[in-house]
């Protein structure tokens, strides 16, 4: 799980929009998103990148957490509700992963158990392991 | 339009990264976000994140160039390249609407003109016409 | 769930196809689909377009369940494994709705307990009960 | 292109619904349906499966057009318009396509030029070629 801390340590996107990662295990991941004034849109809402930057991140820890070098191929997001601030979080879990491919789930909740978005995404797995990534 | 350009100009989120908007007419949008450091992930690539929010907002300019206030109720995004610097510049237009529902397609291009992703989004209106949002 | 049950009944395309009703309560639905070779594609495996219809239903039953006529705005399906035989089954279940728009899951497995596909689908509530809907 | 239209004979499930092979080129194909009673649900609208199942048919062809065994990973169709007879078509085109991952979108129109349906889909190619797929 090393490796994956380091990967999510490094992004910087991630780092940019104030997320934070508070676990990872295998195949799951999950993160939080204070919300700040630059998280929203013009209806004061937040914006619906932020919502899919949280589940995408949860998405490519989850994904990169079995150890070889995963890239999200596309992604679904449906919006459930507006948020309006808070912290909100992002849980992913694999669906299900063969060597090539992996369905991930992620749900993003506000801190009133509310759901916000549901977020699917697919991963294609490189043969390269993690530690071949960047530091 | 002006209704439309002030929406933009309060998108907080935009703001925060870096996108700009470049035009705006009835049901198409375009803009663009010139890739730094932050927008990257730990492969040194420009994070999914930041390319769903680039697209999302052109989707979002887009629905509101209607006049109606326009809420994303899903997305769609498929990665074609891996986009790593430079200037991304994003393409929406209409698809298809009617007095609820319309759905948008946008395509986001590298400065070489090569496909990085295509979103498609769906979007709901409300009843309220967009002057009555926050100003 | 009279109603329900009746417009089941009504679907032409899920008579056609091969697909039975199993359970309907309140925002959930089970249905399954015995194979047989016309749902076959030239590689012997069952046609995507089989599976998605068989996915489809459930939604749609699951989605008319609370009593109101719902059509589908957009539907995504992920493909896990290849099915070839047996039966399979589809199980959708509400995620959330409100007056408007409802997002439903189906988890679609093979008579092994095999995730063959998952399926997430948008509806669009109109104000007619289904009772208006045509016998 | 021979291959491909043997593919396309072999498919069980597109005879059963009445899809017809209108064209295929380099990563293109045309197919059309004529719309009979069986095609319809209960509210006597052309079923979202058969709609489906139309551009799914559309895609693989489009998407095995290349030579490779190509299968389906995941698709996302977003419905603008009820059809209710005549006759449909699908004009499926690659969007994005490399040695192992294609992107292909798959509009659905009636005989008047209304659109009635968006698909997006993804495919992975095999490393076998299509000879090497059943009889």
């Amino acid at each position: 799980m090393e490796s994956v801390r380091k990967l999510f340590t490094n992004d910087r996107f991630g780092a940019h929009n104030g997320i934070d990662l508070l676990e990872v295990s295998d195949g799951r991941a999950k993160l939080s998103m204070e919300i700040r004034d630059y998280h929203k849109n013009a209806y004061d809402t937040v914006h619906g990148g932020a919502i899919f930057t949280l589940a995408d991140l949860a998405f490519a820890v989850a994904a990169n957490s079995h150890g070889r070098v995963a890239v999200a191929i596309n992604a679904h997001i449906s919006f459930m509700k507006a948020a309006t601030g808070g912290t909100l979080f992002a849980e992913a879990e694999v669906v299900s992963a063969n060597p090539k491919i992996g369905a991930y789930t992620v749900r993003v909740t506000d801190d009133g158990g509310d759901l916000i978005a549901i977020f699917q995404g697919m991963a294609y797995r490189k043969r390269d392991s993690i530690s071949a990534s960047p530091e």
